[in-house]
């Protein structure tokens, strides 16, 4: 869910000085146009780690909008009249006419982001009803775009640690911001857990990294423009419609999580060669041990076309016993396969304890090949995201591992496999239009893996990236760190 | 939420056999249009107390339908080889294709159903997958209904003490039924929390009167046919329509909730005096407490035009202290409401501790005048249910007493009032167009009302049936109720 903004975008100071005032001045004229038509109100809420800029992109956001329309409301402990009465009833009072915006620092959210040991019920419950708070405020016109300002926990100590150097903000640093800091892990568990728990396309949550001012103002910046302007076409489009479809939200994704990666790793084949006895030796023996009985394994292989998947998948199977592993393939869906809801197909091959299954592409197909190609509606790609979530999580508690790496190669390497392919006869098969067909389309589905990456990887779920222009490297950090999570687990 | 379905409803001979073969060859049509279009696949849940028919209803249904189309499924403990799979694939394997359907006998619902001490939280969060799988579910294309037989304590005793009088079906009551019966109220509270949590418009559950087995029958295959009719007609309406609407299911409820009623009671004028100065005393005495000032009092006057409420509210505020109370008409929403969410006006109201505040009409209102009048579209006075569940959910979590109370009198009652207060000058105010235009009306508000009393009937937020032909027999059980309520919290 994080793994993007924990990389450290940055945005230059030349850049961001050229598309600022494109980017105020749209800002100005949309709520400009909220106003005269008044289709619907705007509730932002910006949550984030502690340390993330939460207050900045507040001020910032207010001095490059006009303030008369949207209202700031900073969300502390209740006040007396407020304690007086229900909880929820100091937000009811707070949201903001058609019209017009409000901007949350705190929210409903409120101590739900916090982590705690009791209390598990009454967190749950709350999730429930936030959750049905915000559908009601989707369908009755109001459009909730919620921020989760990022900081690794590196970078939220070199953040607290600049901030002390300096005797003008050294006050901003206090004792409880390091105790906190000392519960980072527990704090971004529970936030992934928050999040993933509310993410909803009526009412998203758009991680941003916090570290980089620039960045993340813009960012959240022009991610509410974008939403605001969506939906003031929508409405001009669907007067009559009863049920509002969901804004399709597409922050300003870069590719940053795969242009960070250094494709061409190092691994010569001597050395990958005693690599891949060690590792297949030891998937083997993990797999012949009692308590893996209790478990299984589901492996998920996606990657750019010719990135060597298959032969990543030949040599995990290598070590298996035939008895316990299968490999799906993934292709289009049978008729029986269509009649059924979507995921039906997946579900079918879902493994028993003890056994593997290894999907060669998998349900992924449509946020991916499905979204670019638009097989799948917006609405249809935009909720799969938070079913799959669910499915892998019912999966994960019936036992399973589930192992999912992305086999990233560049655009030349492709080119170059591709044509290889095709001069060497019994490879020819393996490249069809389809693959040049993708090809052309590389940085839309490079956005999409992004954002697959954002949205799916999950604790319980994580994705792996996996640099493979070096196959050796590839299959060896793929095998290894198979059977570092099976031996997590045993 | 259960009142209705405790009344005892029948379904007498004669009518249950003039109507069936219309129904049957109903259901079949619909099956074979079903499976010609495939637009969609529909699952049948079927739940409710012990006792209550389930296996009947569900042999029932078989006979009615071509039983090639919907496939009957008992739910027992997992097999073996379920059980070795995550929890979700044995119901996922079950899912019938599009054009057929399936007849759930238990479900995912499962342990959800049966009281419990511990493992709060897992609830919980299982309640909030189960709405996210049914979500998308319905997203996916499949119906969704659920059915809930219902029987009274009273009414599981004596079904358990007459299958015990036969010979044949005595060994059909187990010592299992009679523990359970034994603690009724549990299986009855957790019941209405499963069933509050798990209501949507996509996913609705039906609660029906399981006591007479035509009644029972005939209204669950009828509720199955209206809801098959109108998901057909939907999709060659809406086909491009990215989320569905929600089904309108308007299951055959006839109005036995308010016929039941006894309307003229019987209290004399010197009985009446008496007994206003004690609850107006007792009211006047409770409300001076110390600890009313830790709780609130929202009173919600609804009822037929003409029925009395102002006299019964009028005769609740003498009593309190002028500083604690409010009342709020409920008038046409202003300009500033209207650009807030509906609820917002409401909100707007709520009290805080040591308050009591009485609406004169209310929120009802959008499921009662907007819904008959259609100022609501169907997809907004269906989700008004559970929003104002919710609503009240959060009043009473945050100290309130939710007290609603109905008053009801006869159609002819009504115009006997209308034809006096037309004669009385200073009562001429009181008569409207508009509430001769409502008394046109009467049979559809009358279902409404008993829809609106089936939905939003809960523990915390009952409703209470006032019968007002005579007035001082309404006052006095409206203030007694509303003594007795605060006692209780006291």
């Amino acid at each position: 869910m994080f793994e993007s903004a924990e990389l450290g975008h940055t945005l230059a100071k030349t850049a961001f000085e050229r598309q600022l005032p494109r980017l105020r001045k749209g800002l100005i004229d949309a709520q400009f146009d909220l106003l005269q038509d008044a289709p619907a109100s705007v509730v932002i809420l910006i949550h984030g780690m502690d340390g993330a800029g939460k207050g900045d992109t507040i001020n910032t956001l207010n001095s490059w909008m006009d303030a008369r329309h949207i209202l700031t409301i900073g969300i502390d402990g209740p006040t007396d009249e407020e304690q007086l009465h229900a909880h929820m009833w100091r937000f009811w009072r707070l949201l903001p006419p058609k019209g017009k915006g409000a901007l949350f620092a705190g929210s409903w959210y409120g101590e739900t982001l916090s982590p705690r040991k009791k209390g598990k019920a009454r967190l749950e419950r709350t999730l429930e009803r936030i959750l049905r708070f915000e559908r009601m405020l989707a369908q009755e016109g109001v459009l909730v775009l919620k921020f989760w300002l990022h900081l690794s926990k590196a970078q939220q100590r070199a953040r607290f640690k600049a901030l002390e150097r300096s005797k003008k903000t050294r006050w901003r640093v206090t004792k409880l911001d390091w105790k906190h800091h000392a519960r980072y892990d527990a704090f971004h568990a529970q936030a992934e857990h928050v999040l993933r728990a509310t993410d909803a396309p009526h009412a998203p949550w758009v991680v941003v990294d916090g570290n980089d001012a620039r960045y993340r103002n813009f960012t959240v910046a022009k991610t509410i423009l974008q939403a605001v302007t969506a939906r003031l076409k929508q409405n001009t489009n669907s007067k009559t419609a009863e049920v509002l479809p969901p804004v399709a939200i597409a922050p300003t994704r870069d590719t940053a999580l795969l242009d960070h990666l250094v494709l061409a790793q190092h691994l010569p084949r001597g050395e990958y060669d005693q690599e891949l006895e060690r590792y297949q030796g030891k998937l083997n023996q993990l797999s012949r041990e009692a308590k893996f009985r209790n478990i299984s394994v589901v492996a998920v292989m996606e990657g750019v076309d010719a990135a060597g998947k298959g032969g990543a998948i030949r040599r995990i199977t290598a070590a298996l016993d035939a008895r316990i592993y299968r490999v799906v393939p993934t292709a289009a869906p049978t008729d029986e396969e269509r009649a059924h809801p979507y995921l039906w197909r997946f579900w079918r091959h879902a493994p028993q304890c003890g056994q593997v299954v290894i999907f060669d592409r998998s349900w992924y197909g449509r946020v991916l090949v499905e979204r670019v190609e638009g097989f799948a509606s917006n609405a249809e790609w935009l909720r799969a995201y938070g079913e799959i979530n669910d499915f892998e999580e019912e999966l994960a508690e019936g036992g399973a591992i589930i192992a999912k790496y992305w086999l990233q190669i560049g655009h030349g390497e492709q080119l170059e496999r591709f044509s290889a392919r095709e001069k060497t006869g019994y490879k020819k098969y393996k490249i069809t239009p389809d693959d040049w067909r993708n090809r052309a389309k590389w940085d839309d589905y490079q956005r999409a893996v992004c954002d697959m990456i954002d949205h799916t990887s999950t604790q319980l779920a994580p994705w792996v990236l996996v640099e493979a222009e070096n196959k050796y490297y590839a299959r060896i950090k793929i095998l290894k760190d198979l059977c570092e999570r099976i031996e997590g687990k045993l």
